[in-house]
Parts: structure tokens; C-alpha cells; sequence
């Protein structure tokens, strides 16, 4: 299964996100600046892949820097995070890692910093690994829900290429297809930058499982045709009343599986969940330049006089939400008593 | 305001609405065979104006058609007929033109040939102004729904670019604007083809009305941001039963309508209901290459070996719209009861 990003011991090699599926493009990443412009251009994203990839650039941005007393190197550090802090604003997994390799130096600081920044790389490693193998147990623990035959649709990429492993919602799908259930593939496109079109469905049809792209506006009908048994979606954030975050349009699609009764499944790791948040109307939602509605491939595709509404993620509340599949096993409803009982 | 197509007296010139927003150029239609081109490329498109040209088109297929006896001349005028039937299948007003020429035909079947031929020629003409006065009559009967401050949604393009005269959907917003309420309006962009993004946005910033794009997968977000406080759509055909086909998504919108409290109103002429039809799911709906959702501007935008769904339109059942703005006034719910009364 394709990699989203590999670690050569040196730097950091991400496939560049914009130029699929056309082109299979590697970005070679020295440093935190080339490394949040990536980010901030969506050459790399997904939830737990900006975890991942926030670690190794905590690396990045201190194994150059030189220095005596555990304050300068404690300094340097903190305007690294807050260099990478200010990349994106909803998914949390980003800051969780953050935080962790601030707990991580804190309590190492009695080191030299050249040891620390071993440490450091270590720990980004470490996280690497661990994601792969929660997108292996999310994949275990969530595909017991397909049945043979389902049609599951999906909207925007929580594949592969979204993180370190097989994915959030696409591990449940390739854990049901690697059983030999017979499952196919509804991929919204997911505009405004078509991660469903030209990321999901490229991961898809790589592992031969039977894949139809929709237009977003699509899904409605089809529910309505009984063409739909499951939805799947990753997420960006979610909060302790189980609300969750994630790509614009996401929400349209639960009001829609509810009205259609189909089952709105969310698939995430632990490390999305952000427990100091009590709804989420507290997850602050990213806006993005009006460019990403109103050009594509370069062609102005509205009036310049038109302004665009930009919103890149939703929030989904609790309540249309069928269950939350998570490594620890799945958090049904009602979310808001559950997700204690599952995420420590 | 800007007309989509006008007859010149020996041609038909038509906006080709696949270069808007970039681009104003027009076509010069000489021919059945040009004009059904420019039908099923899209150059040409809108419901009311389908009814509009094809009028002209059956002018354009036996003005050239010298014979003697009637029969020979309604034999050549059903090969046009059926040559335009077969253009595109869901909008219903390209038919009811049809229809009624036939009907003009067969009742003047003693005039020779020539004079048939002008009373052809007179009947387009009349069926265009006819659509001018009825989008007039549209927008004064729906304006009243409007409240000053209104934030009004709309989807796909029903506005003069769809119609002879100043729209149907928008005819209502152009109308409401003109008596000085202060609107704003959401064009959702209307994936695939982008008819929102491209063609209402242009119309609407043309007229100064303050305009923003959204991807259709936005609109969710924005009922629950209560950011909309209406919404109006157009139509292609409506059932005897109220059920209304239109564009891919209106049904989605019709669904967020609901579960936010968001008035739904849909507006047309009389002559999208086909009251032959019991109900929606009798109107047959068009499937559109798959390369209009895999391209974009010319770019592969999904893995060739994905399928794509390309519905062009959906059926949203009566009991989610909230009233049918016609030109002889609004519809009510319930609209089985209520559609006779008003639609003879």
C-alpha cells in the first residue's frame, strides 16, 4: 500500500497530495520551513498524517541548532512549535504531537540537547509507528459493521495518504475487502480541492476494490435510491460530546444519512479527539483563500466580483452519528458517556 | 439584462454558456442539426429556454423544405421532432414546444406548405415572448416571499440565462432587488458543470446583487450557521403530484431545508408541469458522460480506472418544498391538491 511520507533517516520524503493521481511527485523536506509550506499548500495533509509529520519537524527545526544551556535550546523549541503550531488551525492531531514532544523535552532536561534532539527523533519515529499500527487495529476494529455486499460511500481521503498506516475510514474498508466481503465504493469528490476525486479513489482502485466518484451533490439521490447501506468519514477534531470535525460537507452528509436512516459511521485515532473541548463549537474552523472555490487548474470558474465562502471543515454534532471507530474498539451512541469509558 | 438568445430574423444567435464567465461569445445557429449541438453540449441550456429554441428549431428544420403536399411536410416536420426529442430528456418544455407546434401544424393542414411555414416561424416567436412575460409575472408573484435582509440560496442557473426574459428562480431575486430589499444571495457552484459558480454568480454581480460562491457541500453548514433564510430553485419538470425534477442536488438542498426550518421554494412556468406524470418518479433523468466529472478543463481529476455517477438531475419529493412560484401565482402546500387549481 502507498506510503504518504518516509522518514530516510535524514530527511523527510512526502508525496506531493496536489499532483494526484496525475503525476506521483516526491517532496524532499529538510527543514520546518519547507516542511509548513507543505502543510500549509496541502502537499501533505490528513489528520494523523500532519501528527506524523509534525513530529519529524519538530526534529527538522531543532537538529541544526547548536547550543549550550538547556534554556536557548528550550527557546529554539518553542518557536519551532509555534512556527508549525500556526500551520493549520482544526486538525488537533498536529498540536497533540507538539504537546507531546514539549512533555518529552520538559522532563528530559537535565540532557545535553544534543541528546534531546536524539530523543526528539526518536519519538517521531516512534509516533510514526504507532499510527500505522492504529490504522490497523481501527481498520480490525471497524470492519466487523460491513456486511458482504454494502456499498459504502465516503467523502473526502482518510486513506492512506491521510496518514501513517491504511488509513481511518479507508482501513475499515480495507480490512472488510482483505476478508473477501464484496464491497464497492461511493468516493464523494469533495470539492473545493477533490481529495475524494483525486486521492481516495486513486488509493481505491490501486487495491483493485470497485470504485464510483460522485459529485458531492450526488449523495443525496442516491440515498434516496437505497443505493447507499454505510457511511464512513474520517475526522479532523473531535470533542468530548462526541462533535465531531471534519471536511466541509460532512455534515450535509449525516443530516443526509439520517433522513435516509444510513448508518454514519466516524473513523478516527485516538489522538483526534480533544477532551478539552466540550462541543465543538469551540473546534476553531479553518477558512481558506477564496482562490481554492473560485479558480481551478487556473481558470477563474466564477466572477471576480463574486466573493466565496471558504469554509474547510464542518462540524458534525454527536447526534447524527452512528458510532466512532477508534484502535480502543467503537464508541456508539450516546457518545458523550461512551467516549470516557473507551478514550482514557 | 443580458438574453440568452435572440432570433435575428434568418437565425437563431445564442449565448455559448460553456465560455461563461471567461468569455462572451455567441453562436450563429442556421440549422436543426447546429442547434441540437449546442442542446446537448450544454452551449445552449436552461429549461424555459429549451422551450424557447426549440421552437426556433423547428422553424430552422422545414424552412428550407420545399413540397408539395402536406404529408411530405408533416413527415419532414416529425424527422425535426423526433431529431430534437432525442436531444436531452428531462426538462419537459423542449417537448410542450414540440407539442404544440405539431398541434399548430395539424390544424392549418389546408394552407400550403410556405404558409405553415410562417405560422412556424410566428409561434417560435411568440412562444419567446410569451417566456419574457411569464419570468416577469414569476418574479412579481414570488418578490412578495422576500424579506428585507434576506440571505437567499439558490442552485444551478435559473435566471435570464436559462429563460427568454429575466429567469424564473432568479426572476424572483432580480425582482425583490429592484423594489430596493436589501438581499444577498448563495449560488451554490453546481457541481458538476458549474452553472452556479459560472453562470448565476455572473448574472447576479452583473445586476450589482451582492454574491458569494459555495461548494454545494457548503450549504449544510451554512442552514446550520443560520446563514440562509430562503431558499429558491428552478425546475425542469414537475409531476401532477408536485414531485420536481432539477439539478443534481436540488434534493440534498431540499433535505437541509427541512432539517434547518429553511423555507424551500421552487419557481417555473406552467410549462414545466407535466401533469401526464402521477409522480416524480416517472420523469426520466438524464445520465451525462462520465468524463464531466473525471475532466476538469481538460484534466483527469480521478483515476481512469474509477467509475463516475453522473446523474444531471434529481427528483425532491413535494412534501419537502414549501411552495411553486409560477406565473399565475404561488403554489401551496399540499401541492397535489393545489397544482390543479392553478395549473389549468
Amino acid at each position: 500500500m502507498i506510503k504518504a511520507v518516509e522518514w530516510t533517516g535524514e530527511h523527510l520524503r512526502a508525496i506531493d497530495q496536489r499532483k494526484l493521481p496525475g503525476e506521483l511527485v516526491w517532496l524532499d523536506i529538510y527543514n520546518v520551513i519547507e516542511l509548513r509550506e507543505a502543510i500549509v499548500t496541502l502537499a501533505v495533509r490528513g489528520a494523523p498524517l500532519l501528527g506524523i509529520v509534525a513530529g519529524y519537524g519538530m526534529y527538522l527545526g531543532i537538529r541544526h541548532y547548536d547550543t549550550g544551556t538547556f534554556e536557548d535550546f528550550y527557546s529554539r523549541f518553542t518557536t519551532v512549535a509555534d512556527f508549525l503550531r500556526s500551520s493549520r488551525p482544526t486538525a488537533v492531531n498536529l498540536f497533540h504531537t507538539i504537546d507531546r514532544m514539549e512533555n518529552l523535552i520538559k522532563s528530559n532536561s537535565s540532557l545535553p540537547p544534543r541528546e534531546i534532539k536524539r530523543l526528539v527523533l526518536d519519538e517521531a519515529i516512534k509516533i510514526h509507528r504507532e499510527d500505522e499500527a492504529i490504522c490497523e487495529a481501527i481498520g480490525e476494529a471497524g470492519e466487523v459493521l460491513i456486511k458482504d455486499g454494502f456499498r459504502i460511500l465516503t467523502h473526502c481521503n482518510a486513506g492512506a495518504l491521510a496518514t501513517g498506516g491504511m488509513g481511518t475510514a479507508l482501513a475499515v474498508i480495507y480490512k472488510a475487502w482483505e476478508k473477501g466481503k464484496r464491497i464497492s465504493v461511493y468516493a464523494d469528490e469533495t470539492r473545493p480541492l477533490l481529495q475524494g476525486a483525486r486521492l481516495t479513489a486513486f488509493e481505491l482502485v490501486s487495491e483493485g476494490i470497485p470504485t464510483t466518484v460522485i459529485t458531492d451533490s450526488t449523495a443525496g439521490t442516491l440515498m434516496a435510491r437505497k443505493g447507499v447501506d454505510m457511511v464512513i468519514v474520517g475526522a479532523d477534531r473531535i470533542a468530548a460530546n462526541g462533535d465531531v470535525a471534519n471536511k466541509i460537507g460532512t455534515y450535509s452528509l449525516a443530516v443526509l444519512s439520517k433522513a435516509h436512516n444510513v448508518m454514519f459511521y466516524v473513523a478516527a485515532p485516538s489522538t483526534t479527539f480533544d477532551l478539552t473541548l466540550s462541543t465543538g463549537r469551540q473546534i476553531p474552523i479553518e477558512k481558506r483563500s477564496q482562490d481554492e472555490v473560485k479558480r481551478f487548474c487556473g481558470t477563474l470558474i466564477a466572477p471576480k466580483e463574486a466573493d466565496a465562502l471558504t469554509y474547510a471543515f464542518d462540524i458534525t454534532p454527536a447526534n447524527l452519528i452512528t458510532g466512532i471507530i477508534t484502535e480502543k474498539g467503537i464508541i456508539d451512541n450516546p457518545l458523550k458517556k461512551n467516549i470516557p469509558k473507551v478514550i482514557g
